[in-house]
């Protein structure tokens, strides 16, 4: 049986009504990317929008005619037969404003200067997001959506969705989340930051000029963020202290192999993420925060909502424990909202998420078939 | 009651015979910066030699006269009437060979060359260090340490001691500490590396000759640091969410607490840290592992150990867990040697081991007390 969501490709909304930020910062026009998968029903109840993670963007899932080895970052997901069955869905996947992949961001061209964004992109938040993707909604005729999902920041715009919209979404799946980063969490953030903007080729955000690129300060940031991804169990089964070349080398060449593969990630990442988007998505992290808005009392901040959730989350996630999604959990609970929640046993930490997982696609694949029955296909 | 060790200086050690490192480099002559506190008794039975961390060095307690508020790292530990108390102990703090507060380190002026040594410095291996710290020995007429003690890298240097050199410690006192890194432990590191390796100033570790420091590298090898040596619940308690300024800024600069608390570790380290010292320290951890050499066999390393135990860890710690310290009990207690083990609990992490906690200090006070009943005052 066939379960690729096949051939895609990606679509852009051009979008000429200002868009005003939460900082008050104005964009007077800006485009969207976006991919489909599965058809729309009649009365438009099947539609499913899928929020992206720090690095994520619009491919979720299926390949590309001229590039069939380009698969969507969640197609073990998604797909006709998947957990998310495109049969039954009609699957939304877009790049978030600020990012890299097509959507407008600080690499775009600013119209009204001729020159790149840069510095001058605003800082976006988790609830510009969702406003954005509200009204890319709008465009493809969604009033509400069966299921708004997502992992990680990802699982953030999922639940903000229930917030600013509570009419718009029947369900949210929040997975590998949390109500707002911790100290320890925001500090990774501002380091793996600072990494870039300290990058003498960074200038300030505006490199593309420079005709350079900070690589360096890329690479470090995604080396952190890669060992906070991973488990301390799953690092040792996979590296352990296996020396590369089998002996000690006495010199700062690779010689451990979670060096190489830590290196190889941040060259690989480094190649092609905008640095501004970096900052941005980190930034958008930082800030969510819904009880802020409540005294810090994310009982209030759920009161809006009125969605049924799905939770999950990973035992081995230290980045966004089991134990911040449990906080969610008594949140939506104390409002008397359907939630159901789920602690999967994994060892992979918090790419978890992303990975094919018997037990945690059977979650999800109950939970979806019962959002099908709400509607007729 | 005064308990501090009062007005100390630091003393210097020259060694005219060549070093051979663990790696085969040769160091024709080198020199070591040490203090003494308290008395050396007439046999010389009640020496105690205290081994560095990381950023540590030979000024463990006490005071400078030309400097009052230079208190020594480990004051809180160390004095008549503390834990290990001078009017019973003679003890001793060294900075290690590599380092950069005194001993010859990649900072220091190579007579061959008259420049400062830069790469060419060997990288430094633990049992490197418990080789040059024997022949202080040697030089203050120490035949056998009452006792080698250390926290983190300190203590992988006390376990190392019992294994180079079983004849010549009593007891070892490993505190906060493991057997080898892990994969996690060695990815820290090495994004650490990587941020001084590839900021350029470093040039190649020869930035002294160009009047430069990789002020860059340096700060965020040490922001990263902090992270790690600090709890995410202590972080949570001391900094929360707090803003600076109360508000978000939607900007790069400093918004939270914790990026304030961070960079300025940063910019104050990075203002007097030498970074190849920094670089070769990392490394010392890295290669530190007993049981290489016994096919990861930690019981059969420690088969040559003749010394008494004090192992220590504390709960938050998830640098060096409780668990890693119990890995090495197991191993002791394997080798039908006398071990006494106590997990602290703690909410600070792995900056416990510095820190004035009661029951920490007890367990301390009662095992080393128990030492000095040993020998004759």
């Amino acid at each position: 049986m066939n379960t690729s969501a096949g051939i895609v490709s990606a679509q852009h909304a051009v979008f000429d009504t200002p868009f005003i930020f939460k900082s008050g910062a104005v964009l007077l026009c800006y485009e969207l990317v976006y991919e489909t998968y599965g058809v729309l029903n009649a009365d438009k109840s099947n539609a499913i929008l899928v929020c992206h993670a720090l690095s994520g963007h619009h491919h979720v899932a299926g390949y590309y005619a001229d590039n069939p080895n380009n698969v969507g970052w969640w197609d073990t997901m998604i797909g006709p037969g998947k957990p998310v069955d495109t049969n039954k869905f009609f699957v939304i996947g877009l790049n978030n404003l600020g990012g890299c992949h097509g959507s407008t961001g600080p690499s775009s061209i600013n119209p009204e200067t001729g020159k790149p964004y840069g510095a001058s992109f605003p800082v976006v938040t988790v609830e510009d997001w969702v406003v954005s993707q509200s009204r890319l909604a709008n465009l493809l005729g969604i009033r509400q959506f069966a299921a708004v999902m997502g992992g990680s920041l990802g699982g953030m715009q999922a639940m903000q969705w229930s917030l600013s919209y509570p009419e718009r979404v029947r369900h949210v799946l929040a997975i590998a989340t949390a109500p707002h980063l911790t100290a320890e969490n925001i500090a990774f953030n501002d380091v793996a930051r600072n990494a870039i903007l300290t990058d003498p080729d960074f200038h300030g955000g505006n490199f593309y000029e420079h005709g350079v690129v900070p690589t360096r300060g890329l690479r470090l940031a995604r080396m952190l963020g890669h060992i906070t991804y991973l488990s301390d169990d799953a690092m040792a089964d996979k590296f352990g202290r296996s020396l590369r070349s089998g002996k000690l080398g006495y010199n700062y060449d690779i010689e451990f192999e979670i060096e190489s593969y830590l290196r190889y990630q941040g060259d690989k990442f480094a190649a092609y993420f905008d640095a501004n988007t970096y900052l941005l998505m980190t930034k958008a992290l930082d800030y969510f925060d819904p009880a802020r808005d409540y005294n810090d009392n994310l009982d209030q901040a759920f009161a809006a909502a009125r969605a049924d959730f799905l939770v999950l989350s990973f035992t081995t996630d230290w980045r966004f424990s089991p134990e911040r999604s449990r906080t969610i959990v008594n949140a939506l609970l104390h409002n008397r909202l359907n939630v159901s929640y789920s602690e999967i046993s994994s060892a992979h930490g918090h790419d978890s998420f992303l990975m094919q997982h018997e037990h945690y696609h059977e979650v999800m694949r109950a939970y979806l078939n019962r959002i099908a029955g709400e509607f007729s296909s």
